[in-house]
């Protein structure tokens, strides 16, 4: 049995988070699989969100924070010095990468044959063989030549990217799962403390899914039925990390 | 050295055929491919381009023409009769099939699974995890279960796609590929019957790709540098078939 983890962000800063993060898995899976034209998905998708937000200014004020968390820990007796120092090391690095990087994507905008593909590609069946040759020509070339330059171009999100998932290793880091039963398929928490993010370690075989939702102080969990699309009564034993 | 094959519809037919052909292509290589969530693009592109324009009248009309053709060529003598017979029964099928299929992509209304996630793919990143947590739990399946849904899904559009891909074929057929030469990059045709279809054949290794343009009766071809995305003034060995 293994579980699947679904994830409810609680505020908008780990919402997005969480967004860019789930393109950024879309890039590293096209890095490995030949998915053809298929790849330029994630890619425009994410290069149209950064140039709608600027994540940077959000992000680096983001890794402050947690360096000034981690500098204030290593004042304590009781704290794994090696562990704060190595991660101290991979905020900074992480901070100096993206701070010292050009506007995301805006390098992009050179690539002539980037901007075309990208212009056609919100329409539907609109990247045919006639309407972009060029790309039909670059769908034709080894795997191997096309895969180099699909990483080129992700290259220039990188630096953004590298900083959100460490900072999301970091959130997801504050909770561990805990064994928790829903009764008639539902389950509702609270905390003192002010939460980010919920955490659903769920068995595929228990054929349904959590609907959650809920704010930084109280969260809800409902349980849908996969196949009639509704809330289930079953009691259902899943896992629960509410982080913060 | 292999060649890769460009074509250019000469009227908005074929342009609309070719756009379907396209995506039905993109759905097969989605049957032997697992390509995550990504195989769900072509599946609602088509989805859209039925819903916007009416395809099913014209094909039939199409398909109504070809017959006509094809049942006074089996009067002449020199008529290879049974080639022409097979034609005759594909065509039959193929415009049976589609005259009795309900209303394209009608039924896919129902599955509230699909609704759901088509509402949201178009939006850049918005099929997160979060967003959707069914397609979460659809993406754990095992890909022989996921395949099978897909082939379901995408059986809806087959009588249309079926008859399509044989119109295009009888039109490719009306003309063979002939080496021709472009001096400076440039060649130019006309013909006195009207033309519906030019097609390219040149091998990868030229570094350049078409871009075509024409009507009925006369068409020009641009060969294009793919690194300098420029007009390449090299004399350009290639192979071309204009259809009618």
């Amino acid at each position: 049995m293994t579980d699947i983890i679904y994830e409810q962000p609680l505020n908008e800063k780990i919402r997005s988070s969480l967004r860019l993060e789930y393109l950024a898995e879309q890039l590293t899976y096209n890095f490995n699989h030949d998915h053809r034209h298929a790849c330029f998905f994630p890619l425009f998708s994410l290069w149209e969100l950064t140039e709608r937000c600027d994540y940077r200014n959000d992000v680096l004020k983001d890794i402050d924070r947690q360096l000034a968390l981690f500098n204030k820990w290593c004042l304590l007796p009781e704290t794994d010095h090696q562990q704060a120092s190595l991660l101290i090391e991979q905020l900074n690095t992480a901070r100096a990468d993206l701070a010292n990087c050009p506007r995301l994507g805006q390098e992009l905008k050179q690539d002539r044959f980037l901007m075309a593909i990208r212009q056609r590609f919100s329409m539907p069946g609109a990247s045919c063989n006639f309407d972009l040759p060029q790309l039909h020509f670059w769908l034709a070339k080894p795997w191997s030549e096309r895969q180099h330059h699909y990483q080129q171009w992700c290259e220039h999100f990188q630096p953004l990217l590298n900083a959100i998932k460490l900072l999301l290793k970091l959130v997801r880091e504050t909770s561990t799962f805990e064994p928790t039963t829903a009764q008639g398929g539902f389950h509702q928490g609270d905390s003192s403390q002010p939460l980010s993010l919920i955490r659903v370690a769920l068995p595929q075989e228990q054929n349904c899914y959590p609907t959650i939702s809920g704010n930084r102080n109280r969260f809800a969990i409902h349980f849908v039925n996969f196949e009639r699309h509704k809330h289930t009564d079953q009691m259902i034993d899943f896992k629960l990390a509410a982080c913060r």
